[in-house]
């Protein structure tokens, strides 16, 4: 019932989330029973790397997903605060979320980090990284163009149209 | 969609979750449209006190709550760690949870924190504390007396039988 | 200028300031040009120890200097964090404070970190602790006993009153 | 006494404190009974941004509040360290200093952070900010030109000349 | 040369290092080729509880270790400050210190947490705790009997006497 | 034994040891009775800056003290973390390393440091910085250039190649 569940951990900064992610995390529910979404670096807010906070990311996960027609009850969405120890980083992570087998990265650092612990790794097959990239929508967003929102699921453009996202965004990266 | 849903925070510690928690999270839902269910001291585990990890806590009560025939769909449940100050606790708390309007706690200290950061604060009645509370749970778990098996959920029983949550609590609390 | 002033270091928790914290510090103001009041755990509030918050203790101190005459232009109030390192704690003050060439101490432990950081200490002498205690006073708030209000300046008792300090002092200690 | 005074916090890293400063505080004090001046990032010292200790910065303020003839008794000097939590920040500055009506701040997201936590802002009119910039008094010091001293009340050059502080700004700056 | 060393990990906070303990490393040194004293709980130092610092306690070790004419060259003493994340900790050591494969304790939770991280471990045969005891030996010392002279290596003695630790525990176990 | 023992701390990353530290630890052995080698930053790993962990270092540097005949008797390796407090820094590293006389460095705010600690400084004679250099190294190992071999004593060439140390620094390095 818990132990023999097979699960991936996804870390990111979902800043926001957007259909890249969406595609991977379809990809990893086919391969794993149950999938652990983790939203690292939980603690930061309202900069320009880390405009939103661990609340409001977790809320646009849970919409992006129902948008997408993914079955919430195989999905955990955990918000982890950065440790600053990259040696120790995948056992923190495990402190907070269930058991998993599964490590879910592309990113050359993660992959390693979660093979020294002990952990498998499945990578996904890359998105189209030059179009769906947070950093991209962020500067769509901070150069007022509207293109950001075919990039993100469309409660995502709600969401961050009614926390008043452009605007929290351009005051963020703004000085007096 | 985001702003205007009603929102109640619950924080506990869920060392483990029991029938008392189950009933105030089934009132609080009556109240409010989403629950959100707050795992503190998340970062601890493997003492007396919190014998279990944030990942196992969050697994136990999205169990718990699938035994009482609760929607899950309304329910949010963040580990948080602690922050050891409690001016700003609440404060805290709302950087990692979805917007809420309401605390719902007994705790004097914690109403007062709820209010003095300007949140309404719902108080649930009281369940049978004398019966329903995790340290007694605990103990009855060190004492080796099965007593606790009727205090918690089922699925709460067969999860830390699964991962020998009741030697682990031994040790734990073991010297050489 | 800055250099040249002998000044002097008194720490204490302050909570709340009393009569015999004063009578220390008109003699320290005898031995000392400038004296640094170093308000310790400043980061702590709303527990039984450590009822009030680093402000509200700045504005009773200065409250209290003023109700016994005392030239405030030639005191400091510093606020300081606990830095949980013995060691390096009084380093870790001087950070925080102008330049002093005595700490203010008759705790042998703080009167030992002073010394074992190259500081000289004024000892003061003995005030009345059986009668002026914080702990003393805040066990009389918690019983509803007046008496703690002789043993404080009156400005403290004021302020006290003003941000229901009684209240908030019962209310920490409470259990649900 | 203490609750209904009007206060204000203008938070800066004063490193050093300058005449545009000074302008602000005096505007400010026409808008307030009582300011609090925090100093931020309170434990930085040592580096090329942040040269000067939280304890040589209370000094340098005092005195150029000296300087400018403004009335210490209506003013509040306290260091805060860094949270690194955005979110969070403006509750963590509360809990170091006296109940406060107004954040006073001109960069976008202090305004920002002072708003969400529920706090009305001033915006003080602009100093001439080419001319009356800490980082360009730094940098006119590690260059050796002399201009950086119409810069900063008579108190602070001193008070800098006394601690040596181009010395220090120079080997901070410094590479073996 | 690195990786094939077979290593074990022996913690402890060795305050002060006593003829169990070196019974133990001698032991231990029997079963490994290298052994890592982790000298644990290093940032304390100045309580009751741990009154000497890791540097005074590294010296300390290495003397007791030549007075047991134990081969040096086979013997690690590093230093760790706590990390206070129970399910985190023994990656933390590992981050610290050469690879190993054992590890060596005799408490019940620290033979837990070593193993959950994957490690075996080594169970030393018990000494006389009655006798052997750290805090036995802090407490004859506040007693001033000096039956604690006999319990730890002789360079220890004469360690503690140099660096006046009577004294030293005496004055961080005072009050004023 | 303890007090008298003339000692000198020598603090570095060692990312990795290479040649040119080598040559001023045997110059700084010819100046003081023992030598303490700190490693600085020793929490962090898995980064370009610093790829090894502090355990690592630790065999990498004794290895290269072997490789240079220099007496590991006189000779303490001690891992220190960060502590993000300049002004605070050296007595914090005190308190990890035996009592010590001399800090021996030649970068200026590291210089600067010891003395406003009151420590008297030891400034070796400099090394061939355009030639021996950490970060050069790193350089060459990223770039696939062998060069770096000659600049690192030989065990340490070896221990690198054993826990794959290019490897890791591409992965490091990498993006997805």
């Amino acid at each position: 019932m818990y132990r023999d569940v097979i699960r991936g951990v996804y870390p990111g900064r979902f800043q926001p989330i957007h259909w890249g992610h969406i595609e991977v995390i379809k990809w990893a529910l086919e391969k794993v029973e149950e999938l652990i979404i983790v939203i690292g670096s939980a603690q930061e807010s309202h900069t320009i790397i880390n405009p939103f906070t661990a609340g409001e990311r977790i809320v646009m996960i849970k919409a992006a997903l129902k948008d997408a027609n993914i079955d919430l009850d195989r999905v955990y969405i955990v918000p982890v605060p950065d440790i600053l120890l990259n040696a120790v980083w995948v056992n923190y992570v495990a402190l907070y979320v269930p058991k998993f087998r599964y490590g879910i990265a592309r990113n050359p650092l993660v992959i390693r980090l979660f093979k020294e612990a002990g952990y498998e790794v499945l990578i996904p097959p890359p998105y189209d990284r030059a179009m769906y990239s947070s950093t991209r929508i962020r500067r769509y967003m901070l150069e007022g163009n509207d293109e950001w929102k075919k990039l993100v699921p469309p409660s995502v453009v709600m969401i961050i149209d009614e926390i008043k996202g452009l605007e929290r965004l351009r005051e963020v990266s703004g000085r007096d």
